[in-house]
């Protein structure tokens, strides 16, 4: 199968439904995945994993212990394994995630908005 | 230390010189890394990691064996590992790097190219 590379405008135009990431890359055993986030998600911490947050549109706040961090786009943040994160979308945001295979949008809190099953698109 | 954003555009404004990829962020063992391109690199390929590059500003053609793709800003693609390729840019282009940290820039050729101590910006 011929390489080929990904839009990342092209494969946001796919979905539009929030906090649910899907799945457009993987690389050692890591996947880069794309969402949508519009208002507060729940605080939660991942326990193996570190994980990044590259905003591609909006304005993406993610609230921890000690400080709370702007992200506009063009700007990354990578939340080192245990550290409590709660993202907040005022308005609608666009992410670039990278993280390994096995993270839990929810990490280890328990709530509603956990997806298990992500789509590849 | 609190967790710091990184923006790509103030760290991208830092250095200059091409081909000489900088370390800006580590997770899960991987490099997210920053680079100028100018000029055509060595064909090369790596034996254990997939290489993704992401083009922020610019135009970069990756020649393959059957292939040549062109990637615009907002473009990505991931070079699976084992895969000869040969990274060329006409104009100056900048580049979001994702790989292993023992990555070594050139992979197998052996080229005056070759950075084997990554600066961390």
């Amino acid at each position: 199968m011929p390489i080929k590379k990904v839009n990342l405008s092209e494969k946001l135009s796919l979905f539009a439904d929030h906090w649910s990431p899907k799945i457009v890359g993987e690389l050692n055993g890591q996947m880069v995945k794309l969402a949508k986030l519009k208002g507060e998600f729940v605080m939660h911490h991942h326990e193996q994993e570190d994980e990044l947050f590259l905003v591609i549109s909006g304005v993406l706040y993610i609230e921890m212990e000690d400080q709370t961090l702007e992200l506009h786009p063009g700007e990354f943040v990578i939340i080192p394994k245990g550290t409590p994160h709660r993202p907040d979308a005022p308005e609608e945001v666009s992410v670039m995630l990278f993280e390994p295979a096995t993270t839990l949008n929810t990490g280890d809190a328990d709530s509603d908005l956990k997806v298990e099953k992500l789509q590849k698109i």
